[in-house]
């Protein structure tokens, strides 16, 4: 076997990425039939055919050539028009940069901030990606957990302050967060603004369940209702949950146009590009798709209470009412190998579930349920998890 | 201004990483109406409809959700089926894994083999990506040039050995050439092999024009042809040229099964996947292909002749008649600033070339042309650069 040589031959932090405990428990069920997938962060709507119709005819039109590194023109003035209706501001074409997915664009925002050696501060639990691409960037993931008491999630920001050496160059924000629905005030975004400043850091700013809020407004609090142009933030952010478009790998980022170039290169030199037929849709969805966001945040918030109502009520979960986002993250009392509970709801109860042990610190006794699902599927899933829960 | 300050404080190889050559002549001449594009790596035929037929059924069929990070089974079969028919051997699925790009899969190579702080080998002129992207990962390529003299391009594998030092980790081997068309041989590429092999460099082995060989036989000499199993090999490959899906960006890395694991992780954590829909095409594009390469390849074969002739006969050309790939590199007499020449074809011939300045040291002195298009067309624009050449 040649095995072992080879992959020792590997560069380390390539060889000891972590495998996503997402997909482990994913590959685990996906060949099991009738499972609902609760597991990944996406719900169960096909993209809208007015998106597809938009791909599919610029297919035809035979749209299948090299096109612009940064998005087609008409893309990032539709980015702009949407950021300018949302985010209290007027937004211009030049402030953002069409990625292949939400993920490509949190690995640019670390290729162009976080050096080899240096630390990134990850407050947990948090969808694992950003600390696994910190990692294979040769930088320090430095997880900072959230509280979890009677009050549900918290975030002590004296904690972050106390996690900040001179090897510090980033803080990665996520907001509303994946998995725990803590999302931060404006208050609090003002606070990590200020000591972002002080210390120089720079932000990467993952606002991409900002529409998916169950509170006051049309969306959640963002680092742009309180930042200046000259700030150090990247923002990062994916057309994958507002218009169900999840299997598309189509993304963007929002920075200070004197970046552009750089945006640009690091575009160039990592995968050269968006299909222009997928950014077409993407055009449509920014345009059209105010309905269908309206449509799945309703559903979301049907679903969400739907589910901490069943699962509230076997006496054994516990869980802050998420405030955004999608996901229940919950504790289940007497459970502790949340890997093993969740092979056991694929098998017994046919649910797909994340181990909060994928999450990092903080997580490890808690089980991620996504509720981005027509409610009637969510209470099906649930009653049989909470089945399974109190046998 | 904030800019100054913004951009001082990137990470220093993301900000240094060089604006592509190849991009910068694109933008200047993309806006002028009537330029024949010879710039880019591409031709002039849209992706064939059966390819995109496939496409837009999985579309309309709601392939929208996420996927497997390798690829789905299907690809990664139809991917066994095309290399077993064109590559000497049995293949399994097991050996590849669909990136978004080939560009992608250079990244993901790098990623896995070249540490911060080691060196890259690369031979050039080449397209310049690799070491781009090199330098972005906080590695150094070492360029290599080869020899342009009256026998064409030549590799002198002794220059090769004299640039490894202790910090060399990699040998990046494009065969084809872009953007000389020179093509190892199998004597060449066994004296590469046994170099890496005593000094223990991973080749990172782009042979995406290996179907554009103009030669004995239907394909270029290729590394599979001389290694053993356990060798250090990745394979970096790309749909875009053999079924014309440039602006598609969907590619694939083969290699040792032993390493799928640290291969998908590295999926995971740079774009999570490629769209179902897309890998639909890919699988058309493998299975019902093959008519299509060969129309492509005797069109390219007829194009190069045609560009071959018509620039001879201008007297101030010389260039080596390639034997792989499809673009004509050339020196014009007594013309030295290439960048400029290049914008002076796109304002008086209509023509868009890559300026040789691009593709690093031993190109300054050359242009290239891309002839993967129509005869006539390649005909008519070689026409025009002649006439202005000649004036």
């Amino acid at each position: 076997m040649p095995s072992p040589d080879l992959l020792g031959a590997l560069r380390s932090p390539a060889r000891e990425a972590p495998e996503s405990g997402i997909v482990d428990i994913m590959n685990y069920g996906r060949q099991r039939g009738g499972v609902m997938p609760l597991w990944a962060g996406e719900g169960d709507l096909p993209t809208p055919s007015f998106i597809i119709d938009a791909a599919a005819q610029a297919l035809a039109a035979g749209e299948t050539f090299y096109t612009w590194q940064r998005g087609i023109p008409e893309l990032r003035e539709a980015l702009a028009q949407y950021h300018t209706r949302h985010f209290g501001r007027v937004f211009t074409a030049d402030e953002f940069f069409v990625t292949g997915s939400g993920m490509q664009s949190i690995q640019i925002a670390l290729a162009m901030t976080a050096e080899a050696g240096s630390e990134v501060i990850i407050p947990t639990p948090a969808w694992p990606n950003a600390a696994a691409a910190t990692g294979i960037a040769g930088a320090r993931p430095v997880e900072v957990p959230l509280q979890f008491g009677n009050d549900g999630w918290t975030l002590d920001i004296e904690r972050i302050a106390a996690a900040i050496t001179d090897r510090t160059r980033v803080l990665v924000m996520v907001s509303p967060s994946n998995p725990t629905g803590w999302t931060a005030t404006q208050d609090e975004l003002r606070e990590l603004l200020a000591l972002a400043r002080a210390h120089r850091l720079w932000i990467v700013a993952d606002e991409i369940y900002s529409r998916f809020w169950y509170g006051e407004g049309a969306r959640a609090p963002s680092f742009f209702d309180v930042m200046a142009p000259d700030d150090r933030i990247l923002f990062v952010n994916t057309f994958s949950k507002n218009w169900a478009m999840t299997g598309w790998r189509m993304g963007w980022i929002a920075a200070n146009p004197s970046l552009g170039q750089v945006v640009e290169n690091l575009i160039q030199y990592s995968t050269s590009g968006v299909a222009q037929f997928m950014q077409r849709a993407g055009v449509v969805a920014l345009k059209q798709g105010e309905d269908f966001v309206a449509t799945q945040v309703a559903r979301a918030r049907q679903s969400r209470d739907i589910a901490c109502d069943i699962l509230g009520r076997t006496g054994r979960c516990r869980f802050a009412i998420p405030k955004g986002a999608f996901y229940l993250f919950f504790s289940v009392d007497g459970e502790n190998d949340m890997p093993a509970l969740a092979r056991r709801l694929v098998d017994e109860a046919q649910a797909g579930l994340a181990p909060g042990t994928a999450f990092g610190a903080g997580g490890e006794h808690f089980m991620r349920l996504c509720f981005a699902r027509d409610p009637k599927q969510i209470e099906e899933a649930c009653t049989r998890i909470a089945k399974v829960l109190e046998m």
